[in-house]
């Protein structure tokens, strides 16, 4: 049954099964108010607790950091028509006896959604209807999302999980558009003997991320990753983020022709899941680390989507 | 004695005397090369190590974590004629059968440079010389700097330790234009019962970060900090990173008229030693949390002068 | 009568006797299609014609030209969270045996919403609804708008008249809030003895502009100009554009206040009329330049609502 | 004989005769000051008179207006690692019982070197020394060239002229390196029957603009266009402008190998000359209007290298 809601004194008929493409998505329709409340913002940051915190400090025994965030640069990927420019402006000084000089540099771009991106639940949409229900015609604004914005997120701070499914199926990077099983989800982890808890971060290795800088138009055409099947179990285990070394995160095409970005769809407004994409996982994956600590304070940027950033992954 | 050096061809003298502005400043002339060699670009971070990490790790008993970052929105003081700005522009969308919409944003500013912000080694200079004898004229590129750009500085994963001068001296708030001298930065740790570690990183809490949004104009007219006798004293503790609740770190107008921003020069290029500004610290002070577990993960802006940040303190 | 139209299976209502505040507009509530058909995109550039070109050039007696345009510069007064950054990057080369170096710069800010500005048919709307009847719902997209974009507009070389109100009310400036009457327009108009043509720009001196970069807050708090009054007998003289030495053209606030910038709506959705803002009139007024030829090209920003520009008047 | 000149207490000896990759550019060494005095920041805009003016108006006849500007959008071609980007972020309001909504476009880019680009006197430098003998270590700064900026230029109004070499070569599209010699000049204005005056704006069609957004990596690979020896033969006739349809107006690669962008450094540095580049020049050939009335305001980008623009020329 459809989930039937006044808004402006219209009829408005979401229809979620449109969403599932025809799965079963394992939630029904109604899926706001969240879990959290009607007024939530955080969705699953909500699972981040002190307990988890002293889980993810005890994975910490040799004190090597792993730095996920690659760098920004004009040569780097970009989807569509975004940018990302950065000026070293003259130099400013000499003021004083002591001759002080100093540089800064000018950026712009789309700063969220460009490079190693973390994606908020400002970022996606089923129609107009945003995570807990919001209506992006309400929220939306010019200088700043006034709900959902990405400086609500908080600290993460968890256990994170590597699942090197490159490394499973004996292969240095998937073919794009493939898209990750649950037996191949289960097996990697089987193979590592690793387990997801409540509350982690879970991060894919694809290989894709070799494409980097490399050949900027395949990496860009499609992507390996995750469909609905895996998605769903993640959604299950009740994770705070799916993390990969692709663009996007999820596999790209979708299997099925009529579904855009549909895992994003369940992770981020359905389920409150955030996403992190273009995460460097390739020495994580050299060196086998796979339980680590992971480190994120997303950037304040009031009424963004989405932050860049370099999470520290540390073991 | 003046340190002499040929450049290009050309008797360059640099005056180093007139840095100090008469001061001893512990170090003689002789700055460059660096203590970790004349190709070392990540200065004082060299002193990070696995063994700092897991000093850090051990700091964290409660899972309580603090986020040092301050939000980035247009109301925030700015200096001089930098800017920021954040768009979120009309949304795309919507696609597929399953309506997936999205949006991002559009931000501009001078982005190490603005709000909570981490220096790099690229952005002070004893005029034209940057750390490790670095000529600007050499390294400074209109697409970046070529060299001591922040994407070399890596994660910084150490213990933390806040020094609250402004509880010491029993105000909420100090003085704009109070030097901290070594005497209340002692008295302050001896109260604490806190000791300063080589490879730590050093917090000031002076209570003007209070001011934030609240009296921008009186925020950005002079700051309390410390002045060249207190850096030095760090600068022999071999600490990472001098970090403040306030703009400049130090103390401005320096009392000497004649010099600006000289603990910069210290810190940055003479020493190699990184600042933070802009840190929210009332709830460390509040909290009394003065060691703490310390991680950031610079953006790799390639070739930018500082980071955005919101770094975080766990203990 | 209401109009009501059918859109996406709604039912909508536009309460066009709203947006007159009960005033008679003249034209009732059928506005739409256009006069130059439900395809146009022009407006009342439309009126453009090489007969028009033809009247400006026979004004040009003397060759003097006047530049109406005002710098951009970060100092000037800008509206709300509106920015306007300029940088000039570190230097280009030295390139080849002839030691070629090179400056850009780089700019970033709302361009043609910012300094002298052009407002083009995309820029105003009476709820959704834009010229000619779109929906902003339908054009209005991330990468600029798919009508009524500036780039449609085309040159506006026509025949130009200024209206000097203050010179005709004894005053060097105008009262903030001052609504320009039909009997000051007509009186200044007789006592320069110009008359105004189909087919004309029309520029207002009202003196503001003295408080430009002179007493920001002043200039921005509010400002003199036309109601719907002037305003509806200018559209009934088949006009292309009303500019002026404001930041608004039309009077702030409008004296009724349940109004914002009614006549915005009457001139650009309503009638296809363009707006000028901040144009540096006093020149024509200190010569007594009442009828000159003008001269625009709207830089043609792809979607864009508005332009930047320096256009020129000549006689 | 070389030029010494002191500077900075440092003798700095500039190689001139490297300038000329070895030809005679027929003004000695001795560059500056400028004919029209050390302290002039206009260049050959000097040249725009009153007379000039007239003469411009003369050459309308018919009423008809040409645009010479593309339109700027993420598709065209940019040069190295410049970017253009245009967002129109979300609606404004509604405001007022009126519901008064706007759209603004939040846009960055190098403005003034991207695009249709007029270029300024502080755009182009021998090693450090711009027009007038200005060094550019004292004149530009972060916030703007303090000297030179393109607000200084002014109004641009005169009679233009069109020289059709592809059209005289009897091609749609010189080649890509092509030099246009001063044969093919002078034959092209003979067949066309045209003349240059001194205060002129020249204008070539070269066809290369055929290229633009259709391909545009060969359009920047390289491009035909004028060399030092029609540069100096217009230099000689003392015109103010030449600009072109291709994005570097002179031929590229110069045949000379050991020379980047000579003709540049003989016109803007030397002589004061402006560039304009990526005109639109097909619809004037097509109409063989090869005389017109030219008319351009460069945007007051105060401190700014050059201008976007879209220049009228009318007949």
């Amino acid at each position: 049954m459809k989930r039937v809601f006044v808004r402006g004194g219209a009829l408005v008929a979401i229809g979620l099964a449109a969403v599932a493409g025809g799965l079963a998505l394992g939630q029904g329709d109604n899926w706001f108010p969240s879990r959290w409340g009607a007024a939530d913002q955080r969705g699953a940051a909500n699972r981040l607790t002190p307990a988890k915190v002293l889980e993810a400090k005890n994975l910490i025994t040799k004190g090597n950091v792993y730095q996920l965030g690659r760098a920004y640069e004009s040569a780097m990927p970009i989807f569509g028509t975004r940018h990302f420019s950065l000026r070293i402006p003259q130099v400013f000084g000499p003021l004083g006896s002591n001759k002080m000089m100093y540089h800064d540099e000018v950026v712009s771009g789309e700063l969220g959604q460009i490079g190693t991106q973390f994606d908020g639940l400002g970022h996606i949409g089923i129609g107009d209807v945003f995570y807990n229900g919001n209506d992006r015609r309400d929220f939306a604004k010019a200088e700043g999302l006034a709900k959902l914005g990405v400086e609500n997120v908080g600290a993460i701070v968890t256990r994170g999980v590597l699942v090197d499914v490159a490394g499973f199926k004996g292969v240095a990077r998937l073919d794009g558009g493939y898209e990750i099983t649950l037996a191949d989800f289960q097996g990697a982890l089987r193979k590592q003997g690793t387990e997801i808890h409540a509350g982690d971060i879970v991060l894919f290795h694809t290989g894709w991320g070799s494409l980097w800088m490399v050949d900027n138009a395949k990496f860009g055409a499609n992507a390996p990753g995750i469909g609905l099947a895996v998605g769903q179990y993640l959604v299950d285990r009740e994770i705070v983020m799916v993390d990969s070394d692709t663009w996007s995160m999820e596999v790209v095409p979708n299997p099925n022709p009529e579904l855009q970005f549909p895992v994003h769809q369940l992770l981020i407004p359905r389920n409150g899941i955030y996403i992190f994409e273009n995460l460097v996982t390739e020495e994580l994956a050299r060196d086998r680390v796979y339980e680590f600590a992971f480190f994120f304070g997303p950037l304040k940027l009031k009424g963004a989507t989405g932050s860049p950033g370099n999470p520290l992954a540390i073991r």
